[in-house]
């Protein structure tokens, strides 16, 4: 029976899970097997259940994996000295980072989440809330100190996380433009407008 | 049997289009019979068919009409006198006034295009690229003269598109925020910035 290939410093939990997302992605969460899966891997699906127990742990892991990255990079961006506009746009770049580099597991944690078991969908929504919270609060600290526009935050929250979430349909059509264009557009579109 | 209820002003097809884009957002367009169609609007299924002929001639109905709305304001607003600014700005308040009152039909377009059978799937994905490439040419004639920053033009559409698309999530969760706010907001904040 064929062992699961790993890359160097990938370890094999990690090679499930993303063949996983991408499996969720194109098919749905639904619509995909643990057999397809075994399959997409190249090993018996008997061996798959050595690292994992069911198909909506694989769920599981990939959207808490992507709320808890998000939390924590964000926890880390406002707590480090700067601006509000240095931490928005550290926090947008990561955003459009992740678009970029973590693009099928960040799709199945934006579309798929509703596939969650409870108490997982409850506590997925929870770190989801809770995220927002913290970026309108961002928002608020810096209107205070008068670094940023008086603008609803959570309407200025909803345009960002919009905006970055809107690279799904760059992924798609994977347009010729540089990331490194796309990314440093976006951003200053997002702090500082497109009029002159 | 009963009649197809209308209002003043609003024809048959438009009551059974609007019932149709409800069901076809909140179940897929796929999930939905059009059992389900004439049970929504309160008749028998064989009275529909005098004033429709197939689930797929709703599905184009609602996409084209939208298509051609876009189209149709789009050039009204590039052709007018005004600036760049002035004329971005209507045409990002065309689109979130669009996602408030037109939210149903705007969606099925957005999400239920692909059930499109050929040739209207090529026609109205023919649409869409034009209407994207004529808000890019808006663009680069505001940076042409000089009234918009030097920014990718492609980039700027994506983020604007995003940003009123996800006046999705708003809908959704109806948050405590006058709809004149949001407005107001999220235009100056795709046109300005947020950063002082």
């Amino acid at each position: 029976m064929a062992k699961i290939r790993t890359e160097k410093n990938v370890s094999k939990k990690e090679v499930i899970t993303k063949t996983a997302a991408a499996l969720f992605k194109t098919k749905g969460y639904s619509s995909t097997s643990m057999r397809e899966l075994a399959e997409a891997i190249g090993v018996e699906a008997p061996s798959l259940y050595n690292h994992i127990g069911s198909k909506s742990e694989l769920l599981q892991a990939i959207c808490f994996k992507m709320g808890n990255e998000f939390t924590a990079q964000t926890a880390k961006i406002k707590s480090s000295s700067g601006t509000a506009s240095d931490k928005l746009r550290a926090i947008i770049r990561f955003h459009i980072e992740m678009m970029m580099h973590n693009f099928n597991e960040l799709y199945v944690a934006n579309h798929e989440w509703k596939h969650l078991d409870e108490p997982y969908l409850t506590d997925f929504l929870t770190i989801r809330r809770n995220y927002e919270k913290s970026l309108v609060s961002l928002i608020e600290q810096g209107i205070e100190k008068n670094e940023l526009q008086a603008i609803n935050p959570y309407v200025a929250v909803l345009t960002i996380l919009s905006a970055v979430r809107g690279l799904e349909f760059w992924q798609r059509n994977k347009k010729n433009i540089p990331p490194q264009v796309l990314e440093e557009d976006m951003i200053n579109h997002l702090l500082h407008g497109i009029v002159k």
